[in-house]
C-alpha cells in the first residue's frame, strides 16, 4: 500500500531509526532516512538519503513523498525541522527539539511546571563561574548547555581546585552549572502523546550508567511505588503538554531521599525504552508512529518484568546469549568501536525474583 | 556486522520473508530475497533478486554471500534447493519440501509414524477413481496431489454424480482421494526444531477459514487440554524428527470427536503462527532464524491469549483497528485484489473472556 501518507521521513538514521522502521514496515509504512553515514544502520529497513542534517537539499530529498517528518535525534538542527514544517507535518515538534537543545531551556520549562530540578544557573565566563560557587556550593556539576550526550560536555566540581581546569575543558560555550544531586538512582519514565492529546506513560525504569552510558536499564523500577509512578507521569504529561508534543519522549529523572527531580528530555524514543519492544504491550517504536501518523495509541502496560542491558563496543555471542532463557537480542549491524553502542540484549520474566539469574548470567555474558 | 554467516538467503519474497526479515533485522542479519514479482513484500527489509524459483542464476546470485538459505513457501522447486545444497546449508531440509510437496507423500510419512490421517489412495485415472469410491465412500474429497492451497486443487463429491465433474475440473494430473473426515474443528501446531534436535511447540490453535482460506486464528485453540497439547506436539515432533527439520514447521489437524488426525505439513513459518509476534515469548520467525543459524531456540510460551484475524482482499482502516484494545495492525505492502492476503491483526489479552469482545469488535471493522 504505497500512498504519500505511509511514507515516513525520519532526520537521523541510527538504531533508534532503524528500531523504528522495523516496527513501522510491519504496519505497512516505507520509510525515508537522512544521515550523513552512508553506513547507517536504519539503511536495513528503508531508502537512505546521505547526507548532512542541515543540507537543505538533503532534507528536500528525504521528505520527498513523506506524510510526516519526525526525527530520532535532539541534535537535529531546529532550522532543519523549521524548515521542513513550511512543506510538511513534523513531529514531535520545533518546540521540542528547540528546548531539548539547551539545558538551561529544558530546566527552566520544567521549574515553570513546578517540576522540581536540580538548582542551576547560566555561566557564559569564568568569572560567572567562580562567583556562581558560593552560591550554588559544591560539589556541582559544570555542563555545556547544548550537543552534550552520553556524560560527554560535563565536568564535576568537587573543590574549588576544579573551577579553572573545568572552564579550560568546557569554557568558551555557554554553560550551567548546577548543584550535585545526592541521587539514590537514576530514573526515567517514556511517555507518548498522541495527535488528540492523548497521553500514556509506559512504566518508571532504573537506569545504570557506565562511563556516562546507559548500561543496564531495569523495567518497572525495583520498588517503584504507584506514588513514584504518578509523581513521574505527572512530571513527563506536563512537559510533554506543555509543548503540544506528538509521539513519544522520555524524561530522564533523579530520585532522592525525598524527591523526583526532571533531570533532562529526550524528544524522542530512548534507550531507555527499548525494553517495550519484548516487555510491553505496545513498543515505544509502534507508539511513537500511532501518535505520529494520528493513529490511536496502543497499551502500555508491561508484560512480567524486563531488563535491558546495552552492547558496548562489540557484540556478544548470539549463541551465549540466546541460551539465557527470556533473551532477545538486539544488534544494529554497526561496525565495533569502543564504548559505542552496537546493539542490546532484552531479558524478560515473569516477576523480579525470576528475573534475578537471568540479568545475572546475561551481564557475565555480555562483558565477556 | 557484516559477515558471511550473518546474510540469509530466502527462497521466496512474499509476507513470510518480510516477517522473517522484520525478525532477522532485529538481530543483526542481513537478507537476500528470490522472487519472480519486482513488487515482492520482503523487498522492504532486504536486497530483491527478481528471478523464478528455478532459476540457476536467480538461484546463485540470492545465495551469493548467505551463510544459510531457507525458503517461505513449499512450492519451491526441490530442485532448486538441491542446486543450493551443494554449495549451502538449506534448512529446514530438501526432505521436507519433498515430502509436503505431494499430498501422498505426506500422508504416507505420518502413517509411518502412526499419526492418524484420513483414510487416502493415490488416483491417476478416471477408472481408479470409479473404483475406489465404494472403498472409500462418499463424502470424499478429491485433491491434486501437487500444487494446491488455500483450498484450491481441491473437489469434495457427494454423490455418484459428482465423480465425472470432479474429474473434469481436477484429472490429468496425479490426484488423492481422502474419506471426507467430520471434523468438529481444523488446529494446527507450529514446532521449531533446532540444529542439535533440540524442538519446542507453541500451544495448539483453531483455524477457521473462509473460502478454504484461513480467517481467524485462536491460540491457544479454545478448550486445548493438556492431552490434546500432548498429542499435538507429539505428531508435530515425530514429524519434525523423521525429516531431520531444522526450522519452523505446522503441522494441520484435524480434530473428529475421538481423534486427532493430521492433514498437512508446511515445512515453513505458517499463517496460523502469526499471532506468536505479540502473543508468545518468541516469535515463529525468531525461532525460525535461531534454529537455521544454529543458536538456542526462545522459549514458545504463550503471553496470555490473542487471536489472529487475515486481513483479505484490502487493508481495513488502521484507525479502526488500533482504537481496539490490544490490537496490532500487520500491513504486507501489498496492492488490493479480492481474497488476497494483504495483511493481518493480532488481538491480545490476559484471557479468554477479555478477548472475546476485542476480537468481536474487530471482525467488525475487518469486515466493513
Amino acid at each position: 500500500m504505497s500512498n504519500e501518507s505511509s511514507t515516513v521521513a525520519v532526520l537521523g538514521g541510527g538504531q533508534l531509526g532503524r528500531m523504528l522502521g522495523l516496527a513501522g514496515v510491519a504496519q505497512g509504512l516505507s520509510f525515508r532516512f537522512l544521515d550523513p553515514s552512508p553506513d547507517a544502520p536504519a539503511a536495513a529497513v528503508g531508502a537512505l538519503v546521505t547526507g548532512a542534517l542541515d543540507s537543505v537539499v538533503g532534507l528536500d530529498e528525504v521528505a520527498r513523498g513523506a506524510g510526516v517528518v519526525t526525527y530520532e535525534w535532539e541534535g537535529v538542527p531546529a532550522d532543519s525541522a523549521r524548515h521542513l514544517a513550511r512543506t510538511h507535518r513534523v513531529a514531535p515538534g520545533i518546540r521540542a527539539l528547540e528546548v531539548s537543545q539547551d539545558r538551561a531551556a529544558e530546566k527552566t520549562l520544567f521549574r515553570s511546571l513546578d517540576i522540581p530540578t536540580a538548582r542551576f544557573v547560566t555561566v557564559d565566563t569564568l568569572g560567572e563561574l567562580a562567583s556562581a560557587i558560593p552560591e550554588y556550593g559544591l560539589p556541582a556539576v559544570l555542563k555545556t548547555r547544548r550537543g552534550g550526550y552520553d556524560g560527554k560536555g560535563q565536568y564535576v566540581l568537587r573543590t574549588a581546585a576544579d573551577v579553572e581546569p573545568a572552564w579550560a575543558q568546557l569554557g568558551g560555550v555557554p554553560l550551567i552549572l548546577e548543584s550535585f544531586v545526592p541521587f539514590r538512582r537514576e530514573l526515567s519514565i517514556v511517555a507518548v502523546r498522541a495527535a488528540d492529546g492523548t497521553t500514556a506513560c509506559w512504566p518508571v525504569v532504573e537506569n545504570e550508567h557506565r562511563d556516562g552510558i546507559l548500561r543496564v536499564t531495569r523495567a518497572p523500577a525495583p520498588g517503584c511505588t504507584p506514588a513514584l509512578q504518578a509523581a513521574a507521569e505527572s512530571h513527563a504529561i506536563a512537559v510533554l503538554d506543555a509543548l503540544e508534543f506528538v509521539g513519544v519522549g522520555c524524561v530522564e529523572l533523579f530520585e532522592t531521599d525525598d524527591a523526583l527531580l526532571a533531570n533532562e528530555l529526550a524528544p524522542r524514543v530512548h534507550n531507555s525504552g527499548h525494553w517495550t519492544i519484548e516487555g510491553a504491550q505496545t513498543s515505544q517504536f509502534e507508539n511513537h508512529l500511532r501518535a505520529i501518523l494520528g493513529r490511536p495509541l496502543g497499551s502500555t502496560a508491561p508484560i512480567g518484568v524486563a531488563a535491558m542491558v546495552n552492547c558496548l563496543g562489540s557484540m556478544p555471542d548470539p549463541a551465549a546469549v540466546l541460551a539465557i532463557e527470556g533473551a532477545h537480542l538486539h544488534d544494529y549491524g554497526k561496525a565495533a568501536r569502543p564504548g559505542r553502542k552496537v546493539g542490546h540484549v532484552t531479558v524478560t520474566a515473569a516477576d523480579e525474583s525470576a528475573l534475578a539469574p537471568r540479568l545475572a548470567a546475561l551481564l557475565i555474558v555480555i562483558d565477556d
